[in-house]
């Protein structure tokens, strides 16, 4: 009888081995599919501590081609001193098209933990939740497959494994008080994870795998794998239909209805920009203080005054404080990334301000109207980036965006005079001719919008900028009242 | 008479101001010529506390374009956090051809401040200044521009200018304890900055400015930066001669000598292999602990079989501890850049294992015989790399080079192999059968590559790959002994 269990054993035990291999064969086999059809796929593994995420994750990848997986497992560094969102260390590191990056625990940990540990109250918690699912629903849309494992132990597999872990020197060092604290709150933790785990299944559905037993979870976590890989190839590479959130937004006129008139004379200039430049280095000091981070976003006709807009506003700032980010087309490793990506990584730090000189409108003007997206991106990116502003503001960000206005004959005048002036010639080019004759076009994007993204939070502001000077002060004064407010705010958050 | 004295002063203040306002204007003229030559500027703006370094920076940007500069501005991160060499920082930032980057205060800061803080032994402190020369003469050697500008002060006025600081409430936060410390030891600290200064004006000369007079300073520091970019322009972009330094090296044998016959039974690899990951598996969790990084660098004939072996010693190790860089052909950002550029981002923080699938070696071996480069640039790179590597072990990092080698005869079948079976298929491409046909080249190449930069603290090792399990136990053998030897050395310097 023994000898007949034992040999039932034995036979189960090495069929699972061969079903393992199979399907590693089968991950190895959908490396190339994957890389053809340029999807990405993106593996989650969260769960309890000592429930064996990094020895699964070393199981997922041990046959993989290096070339085509990276491990993402983030330091840990607390929040205060990271100083950015905190989606950004995930936002920052979603794979390129046709690779699989595997997340050592991720954003449901910094939710979850951070709720747990007081670090974060319940609102910015239900906050994080949004975010999770505006995030998991962008990738989804631009083609992103999302995999999302939850490694279960019951309490008793966790006391022992603990236990285990400890009592060796080797590994004691290994369990942290996080990891006794979340023992001791077990039934506590069950209930947070639940609840995470509920309100996160929209986009992306959760799959709570087994962890007491180590081979069983390979197999499944292969299984889950290579099944969503195929299911991903053969459906193609998805891209996600517009969709349609309320966000309060400002009423904007329409561009050509801004009554571009207004000026300013020479000695009123000198004066108002003395004043409010002095002002701004004072506030940039401040802010930095209270750790606001500032975003500033200009957009504009070609030679409508972005440039020397911008070092005005630069002018007081403390170098060490600010930077200036010049958006370009996309590089070859941009392009392969959710489009949002490259601006994800070159956000501020609080306390500093990042001015953009052209941003992610960029989706919604040249990309729309040069065709380097399809109408569904661009449609769909009007909600992706309010989403993404209210990520922002939500950390406590200032976010701004100006369109610096000018008619037609103005840009003709200023193109003419570029192309007759040597130190100037570099400033035009023949694609800004091209632009030009898209004027219409042009407008009517820009007029939708203005209309779709000015909301409440992060406001569109029209700057005439027939006269420079003019356009230089009203940026200036819409700056300093709006660190003004900002000062306040944070001053009335703390006394209150 | 006074009233004469004043129409002086006034009217030498305006020379001043006129001749700002014209360095100012050359300078914007130069961004585009910059641009078109593809030349890089390097500012480096170093001094005493208070003496004005921020301010000089923005009067120094403010008329330029923000796309073609940046400020780098390093956060005052302990380096036990950074857990990265302390050039890091610094060779991380440099500029993109065409660009100029302003370092507010740099490497000289932190290896004299690190000095004088007692955070650096004494030897460590040459160690950095070497390391500082071999840097700037590198990138020197790549053309870039290097300006370095020490802005000095004296001991009253630094009192003054702190004393200023600390008594106005808005800006007493300004003033560290670091600043106090250094005013109230100023002599010692001239004597070191004097002492820094003479050992690294051999690239790039040093230049003191007076800082007590601002504009005066600002439009010093113009003048120099117009007439070196004048002169850089003039001079064309900068290619460095090859040049030698003795480095121990291990004597290496001839490819054509290598015996490539041993094997290995499967019983006797399957008994090893699992021996060997074990122990890797525990070194890896004790150098984590003793935070010792660990460098692994991948070179070999295509199909040699580095992925396998890749992946056999990746596999006991923790994935939240080491990662796998696959080098592929540098993208245009990285070619705009130094070559070792790349990889200094790569490095992997202390505790951590990086193994480079392909390494900065491409650039004596593919960039060498396709022509990627001048002849004076992969002459060069043998010391470069030699240098690099050498600040890499004096970080306290452990370096091992396998050349994973096979004979024609067996690169023949593997590649045909790959043709025939369907799942290798994508491993194969028409560049690889060009490869071959330099075979010779290719050889040649590196019998140089192993006897020029198999240093003691960097050495070389061949792996005998025409039996692939031999290969893996043999390159596992040599990191478990290099692991151990260097976990051994960690222990004795903290007993001694």
């Amino acid at each position: 009888m023994l000898k007949d269990f034992e040999k039932k054993k034995r036979e189960d035990k090495d069929a699972l081995g061969e079903e393992i291999k199979k399907l590693r064969e089968r991950l190895l086999a959908q490396q190339q599919l994957l890389r053809d059809e340029k999807l990405p796929v993106m593996v989650l593994i969260e769960g309890w501590s000592a429930a064996g995420k990094g020895s699964l994750i070393k199981e997922l990848i041990s046959e993989i081609d290096p070339r085509f997986y990276n491990v993402v497992s983030p330091p840990r560094i607390p929040e205060s001193e990271l100083r950015l969102p905190f989606l950004h260390q995930y936002a920052s590191a979603v794979p390129e098209n046709g690779k699989i990056a595997f997340f050592d625990s991720g954003w449901m940990d910094s939710a979850v933990a951070g709720f747990m540990h007081h670090e974060i109250t319940k609102s910015e918690y239900r906050h994080r939740v949004r975010q999770i699912n505006e995030f998991e629903r962008q990738l989804r849309n631009s083609g992103y497959l999302i995999v999302k494992i939850f490694l279960h132990i019951d309490k008793e597999e966790q006391f022992e494994r603990l236990h285990a872990l400890a009592e060796a020197p080797q590994t004691e060092w290994r369990v942290t008080r996080e990891d006794l604290w979340q023992h001791k709150e077990y039934k506590r933790f069950m209930e947070a994870f639940d609840d995470f785990m509920e309100k996160t299944s929209d986009t992306a559905a959760w799959h709570i795998l087994d962890g007491s037993r180590k081979k069983t979870a390979v197999r499944d976590a292969l299984k889950l794998l290579v099944d969503r890989i195929d299911r991903g190839l053969a459906d193609g590479k998805y891209i996600g239909e517009p969709y349609e959130e309320e966000f309060p937004l400002k009423d904007m006129p329409k561009l050509k209805d801004v009554d571009l008139s207004p000026t300013i004379s020479d000695d009123d200039y000198k004066k108002e920009l003395k004043k409010l430049q002095s002002r701004l280095s004072e506030l940039h000091n401040m802010i930095y203080r209270r750790k606001i981070p500032v975003i500033l976003c200009y957009e504009g006709w070609d030679a409508a005054g972005k440039g020397g807009n911008i070092r005005r506003v630069a002018y007081p700032l403390d170098p060490r404080g600010f930077d200036v980010q010049p958006i370009a087309s996309p590089l070859p490793h941009e392009l392969n990334r959710q489009f949002l990506w490259r601006f994800w990584t070159r956000l501020p730090r609080t306390g500093h301000i990042t001015i953009f000189d052209r941003t992610w409108y960029g989706r919604v003007m040249v990309e729309r109207l040069e065709g380097f997206c399809s109408e569904k991106d661009w449609r769909r990116a009007y909600n992706e980036i309010n989403e993404f502003e209210r990520t922002l503001t939500d950390w406590g960000a200032v976010v701004l965006k100006f369109w610096i206005h000018i008619d037609k004959d103005t840009q003709l005048a200023r193109f003419t005079d570029r192309q007759n002036t040597t130190e100037k010639q570099w400033k035009i080019t023949d694609e800004d001719w091209r632009n030009r004759e898209k004027w219409d076009l042009y407008e009517d994007a820009v007029d939708e919008m203005l209309s779709l993204t000015s909301t409440k939070n992060a406001p569109w502001y029209i700057i005439e900028s027939n006269d420079k000077k003019y356009a230089r002060i009203k940026t200036l004064k819409i700056i300093v009242k709006a660190l003004e407010a900002a000062c306040d705010d944070h001053f009335r958050q703390i006394v209150s």
